[in-house]
């Protein structure tokens, strides 16, 4: 069974990550591409649904899970936690299924320690006045909140040399276009081709 | 500047190589493709430009430019010399092209050594039958002729994994459209966005 491949994609908010990865899976069928649903300890929001948005369990069951190692990463964000299972996604995996994981540089470190066979992809903003514009939202943050959010945006991308591939969220469609470009290549990738053409070689190079 | 990246592709004969790379071309800018013109001490067949389809030179200015180490790689076939020259590569992909290297494994193993930045490309045919007619050709060779290439077509194939990219050319416009894929992924690596998009990065890290 061809392995699919785990994508790490991180992104200052603002670059328009979270609309780039929703637009890709509804062009991509289920079978072919998913996004990693994670755990975490936080209240059920309404509408959410458990085992679609994220697993929601104890913080009891998330701490059993950190000491059993089930984490590829986590992180503790104003006392919940949010974590990858690595049992959902190598289940998901071996089906052949690309998988996408929207984390920030940290929670991409932890991942490329465990599994370094992990793509990752930046995608930065077209300019710093668009980025700027973005962080700003409605008008209604003072200039202080706005200037934190810049400062962590900052922060974020001064870790954009760390991945395999750069986009520059400019154009959607070509930042899109160019996410797609992406996953055909490493589909194109020795190893999965070797195994998905597997009895065509053996055929070749019979006598 | 933006360096261009050296591809090598390598396949059987038989496999369709020589069409999908002309294919390419046409649809390439030469600003942004180009072919690889090697040298040559073969006599210029008619029709043939210097420059254009070969640089044809004596056997003595050859066994120079080897001795001066200037080939990423040579071999002698029948008598002749062919080489590919570092200088005419490294001046090309400089400007920012992409060079395309049509040559076998051998070749291929000599400018990895030298050149560990190039990607490489095998071509495999969609199956022993069709790889089979596409040898026999127009049915005018002898049994022993048609299993002399089928044996050289194997030996060819019994490197594939040596390569970083795998395309089967089953539908010739899907396997051109894998080869622009393959192309335009490796243009989204970091390396080459870093330098694409230096002024962008530079001002978004900026305070």
């Amino acid at each position: 069974m061809v392995q699919g491949t785990l994508y790490i994609v991180s992104a200052p908010s603002g670059a328009g990550k979270s609309s780039l990865i929703q637009a890709l899976l509804k062009t991509q069928p289920l079978y072919d591409t998913q996004v990693s649903v994670s755990h975490t300890t936080r209240p059920v929001r309404p509408g959410e649904k458990q085992g679609e948005h994220y697993y929601f369990v104890s913080k009891a069951e998330f701490e059993r899970m950190i000491n059993e190692d089930a984490f590829l990463e986590y992180a503790n964000v104003f006392g919940n936690y949010y974590g990858t299972s690595r049992e959902m996604i190598e289940q998901v995996l071996s089906t052949g299924v690309d998988v996408f994981l929207d984390i920030d540089w940290q929670g991409a470190q932890q991942i490329r320690n465990k599994m370094p066979q992990t793509r990752s992809i930046f995608v930065l903003p077209p300019s710093k006045e668009e980025l700027d514009r973005r962080l700003r939202g409605r008008g209604q943050d003072s200039d202080e909140i706005i200037a934190g959010r810049m400062a962590q945006a900052v922060a974020e991308m001064s870790h954009y040399a760390e991945y395999d591939y750069l986009i520059v969220n400019d154009e959607f469609n070509t930042a899109l276009m160019d996410l797609k470009t992406i996953i055909r290549a490493e589909r194109l990738r020795l190893n999965r081709q070797k195994l998905r053409h597997d009895a065509l070689i053996t055929k070749l190079l019979a006598d």
